[in-house]
């Protein structure tokens, strides 16, 4: 249903907390969103808990700090659940990783800070951007004997020395594979290019092996969240511009879910779509707090 | 069923053409299979047309007769049917490919080779193998417009700009899409790797696309056999060591089935099977064709 500007305040009367997806919703690549720097702060006088969800696992949420502090928006780290950060989550606190294995990283450094920051033990990453030589050198690639799980994210110095490595720790079906997001799609400079999703069926495909995934919609994500926050579900409100991740990740976990249309989705695939979000505005800086 | 030694002779009279697997059936890595030099001289004498058929992209039909030469076989490049020169033969004779139009290949100097054999243009392939530096930089890749195919086989220097090229041209739905092979994995010291089908889903996930394949067991491949070597399938025999694509192959194309057990099928796979070859042998070396 679409929100009237009467509704605005008896709507986000409903909710103790919100989440927001980042890209297409506070920000469009460099450019805030207009208004929404406006409507966060009223949220906040209004008491509401913010927290930003994104799949984007090149970042940690230091590195979204970052970004939000050029866009001139208040945020603190503990406001910032990216899945870079929650798959360190995860691993820390719902798998106990053990402290004497490690995790091979197929991924960049948002991922590794935030392992750091739980304290897991990490290998791989750019460590292993220097790729082999040639097929003939295929066997002289040196395994860690302690690696107990493949942490897979978006990497663009993704080579086939890494993904060698991660295929041959995977083969041991003891090892736990998991990845930051399943996203097939990598949106920059205006189009899309192959995501996440994309370069992880290189490796799940000939492993018909698939990861446990802490990125939307997938719900172990949602679960680490309300979890760490100690969210009711009943009052918190998913806020995103894509439907087969915001939407389908809201309302996959009960959660009440907001679309708006400043980000991927059109009118047409609204109409089409059988991921029906609870409400629709046109932008978060739509949002009309003070009367 | 199983060769018995009495009636090799008699089995081989029912054919006029053998294709042969290379790896796991002529040699095993670098060592020829014991037996197999003589048992191509004999059929050879019986004037038996001999081809060689591989899925491996890496090499073009001249880089095979090294391999053949060192190995002290004899071989022509008329009967060494690679996936890299099918995939040039299948868009030169099949798709009559146009000349102003050429194709981006990601896969190594062995497609390419086939490719200039048969005059295709192509651009890619090592021409790609630097990286872009970062996601930054991704609205940075130039892209050629004269690009009407992709053609995708095994490549170890895959890198994201190879993808994100490949990724871009394809999501023109007139831009052709082929790849050599599907071989979800790579056998390689003595071990298996991610192969040409798992590089692939990294593109077709994301495009929700799949490529004609110029590769066993897909009958593209063997209807260009035929169609190049005038083939009578009643009188040919394919003869393999692998049952999803060896024995699939020739079972789908109404040719009959050699398997030898020299390669990656051991007793226990083949009694589980739904895929029976026509005939069983424990080497193509035991085949006994002098009395």
């Amino acid at each position: 249903m679409n929100l009237k500007e009467a509704n605005h305040l008896e709507f986000v009367s409903n909710f103790d907390t919100f989440l927001f997806d980042c890209d297409g919703v506070i920000w469009q690549g460099n450019d805030l969103i207009p208004g929404v720097k406006q409507v966060l702060l009223e949220l906040r006088k209004l008491n509401k808990q913010i927290l930003f969800v994104s799949n984007n696992s090149t970042k940690s949420r230091k590195s979204y700090l970052k970004k939000f502090e050029s866009l001139g928006i208040q945020a603190s780290v503990d406001e910032v659940f990216g899945s870079a950060y929650c798959a360190a989550y995860y691993m820390k606190h719902q798998l106990a990783f053990p402290p004497n294995k490690q995790v091979y990283v197929v991924g960049m450094h948002g991922i590794c800070d935030e392992l750091e920051s739980q304290g897991i033990k990490y290998c791989g990453s750019s460590d292993d951007n220097e790729n082999i030589k040639d097929m003939a050198h295929i066997g002289d690639i040196k395994h860690e004997s302690d690696v107990g799980a493949v942490l897979f994210g978006f990497d663009v110095d993704l080579n086939y020395k890494k993904l060698a490595k991660a295929f041959t720790y995977l083969q041991d079906r003891d090892c736990l594979f998991l990845a930051t997001n399943s996203d097939l799609t990598y949106p920059a400079a205006g189009t899309i290019f192959p995501g996440t999703g994309a370069l992880l069926a290189a490796l799940s495909a000939p492993l018909e092996r698939q990861p446990i995934v802490l990125g939307k919609p997938h719900q172990t994500m949602l679960d680490c969240i309300v979890d760490s926050k100690h969210l009711n579900r009943e009052r918190t409100c998913m806020v995103g511009d894509r439907l087969d991740t915001d939407i389908a990740f809201g309302k996959l976990g009960k959660l009440k879910t907001l679309l708006v249309m400043t980000g991927v989705t059109n009118q047409e695939t609204l109409n089409k779509t059988d991921t029906i979000p609870d409400y629709v505005i046109d932008s978060l800086g739509s949002l009309k707090l003070i009367n």
